[in-house]
């Protein structure tokens, strides 16, 4: 348990878990670490964090335990400004979608007694800011820790507890993995959907329904975070891509051939992997 | 207003349309027709409907408005069943997600007094069956009537009126026209989840959070029924998938070469047209 907790980025995410960590009682002291002071002011008023600071070294420098939610293009730059103002026993992680190059810039480049473990809760959504927050966001959600050979038994546990004591499961993939299966599961859903949505002429808005809202909900998130997670996760993503063309084309053609026996099957066996996953 | 209403296919939509005209006091006798007794019976037990029959002819001559809910490969041909015994001035329309051929093959094909309309509801989930029918499911959806230079302008005026009284609103559409937005807002999105679905590796499903179940969450959808909508509707969704393999190129190239203005541009395109949708 830490005795001060440091948030780098106070929005949905890390406002959600200075709610969680203070209505839980899971830390003395959380300060917020932000640019704008009106969204960390906000994050104070909503009971997501205790104090506030401006300033990276000087937010997170007293902290035993530091969450970076910022975008992933920044995280790594981040952690390593502050590492060497941190004091030994250290234990920083972060709430990044990609973890392989964050986890890959960081690996051997912290002074030693500071340590790093990537994080990466599978909660959120499309919207931004602390006002989204939820102290129950990441109750009964998957948390991916994603530990390297030179990552500290000691510290992988206490950064897994410290989700699971914010009502979180754990899974612990090594980095690349976690990318390839994030590639998968988030990252090509949110291209797939985009392309739904920015082909859309806008004289046939007013005939999405339902059915089109849930598919490019995803696609209604921050272009500049995504675009940073795209391109960290580049070479999955076109892996994921390639695959996703590979089954369009296959359909294709079988709707060129008027296959029904075809385009049932393939769908039916979407349906079956949809199903499986529940509502 | 009907004073009697046949309704072939009790389900989700057939249903919801049977316990709206009844909790509004619509019609003086609510018919429902189907193959499955069970089905009908639920649908009775739930007050969907008056009275059923398992026979189609028989269940629809009595009434004098009817609404074919079934799949869309069967609507035209269960028109051309029972129009000969209907009586003059019996109005007929559907709630198929496809309107082109349906229309084609009905056109110049009904007695004199008989008439078709086609219609499609933009209501309506993934989920099947009576057991999910809902007397508001019309409230403030767009209901798409689609007549053609042969429709008696009168006729129209009573469907559109039957969809406007279930709280529906109405937009006009030549049945082409219909097919090709619907081709993009539905049909599509139908065929993009899917195929996300359907390359999801088993071993990733755990990874698998809400955006991923948004994403795809269409794709649960009934496989006989998606498929009779894809060969309905092939020329079209044909296109829009052409159009969604292009845009999934772009991004694939921006992708490849790390151009991540360009990435940032197509992301909040796509992001502005979502947006513009509301939640």
């Amino acid at each position: 348990m830490p005795r001060t907790l440091a948030i780098i980025g106070v929005g949905l995410i890390g406002g959600s878990i200075g709610l969680a960590v203070r209505q839980r009682g899971l830390a003395q002291r959380v300060i917020g670490v932000g640019r704008r002071r009106e969204s960390l002011q906000q994050a104070r008023d909503l009971g997501a964090i205790d104090e506030f600071s401006l300033e990276l070294v000087g937010g997170v420098r007293s902290a035993d335990f530091a969450v970076f939610c910022t975008p992933v293009d920044q995280i790594a730059a981040q952690v390593r400004d502050v590492a060497p103002h941190c004091q030994p026993g250290t234990i920083l992680t972060d709430a990044g979608s990609t973890k392989a190059q964050i986890v890959n810039d960081l690996e051997g480049e912290l002074p030693d007694g500071v340590h790093f473990v990537g994080s990466h809760p599978l909660a959120g959504s499309e919207k931004r800011g602390p006002e989204f927050a939820q102290a129950d966001l990441f109750e009964n959600r998957l948390v991916v820790v994603t530990p390297t050979e030179e990552t500290d038994p000691q510290v992988l546990e206490t950064v897994s507890e410290f989700w699971q004591q914010l009502g979180a499961r754990i899974a612990t993939l090594d980095p690349v993995t976690h990318d390839r299966a994030l590639a998968a599961t988030s990252h090509l859903p949110h291209l797939a959907a985009s392309a739904l949505a920015g082909i859309l002429p806008s004289s046939w808005r007013p005939f999405a329904a339902t059915g089109f809202r849930d598919t490019t909900r995803v696609a209604a998130g921050d272009p500049a975070l995504w675009t940073a997670i795209f391109h960290h996760n580049r070479d999955a993503l076109l892996g994921s891509l390639a695959r996703l063309q590979d089954s369009l084309a296959e359909i294709q053609q079988a709707l060129e051939a008027d296959d029904t026996d075809t385009i049932f099957q393939w769908l039916a066996k979407a349906k079956q992997v949809r199903d499986a996953l529940g509502s």
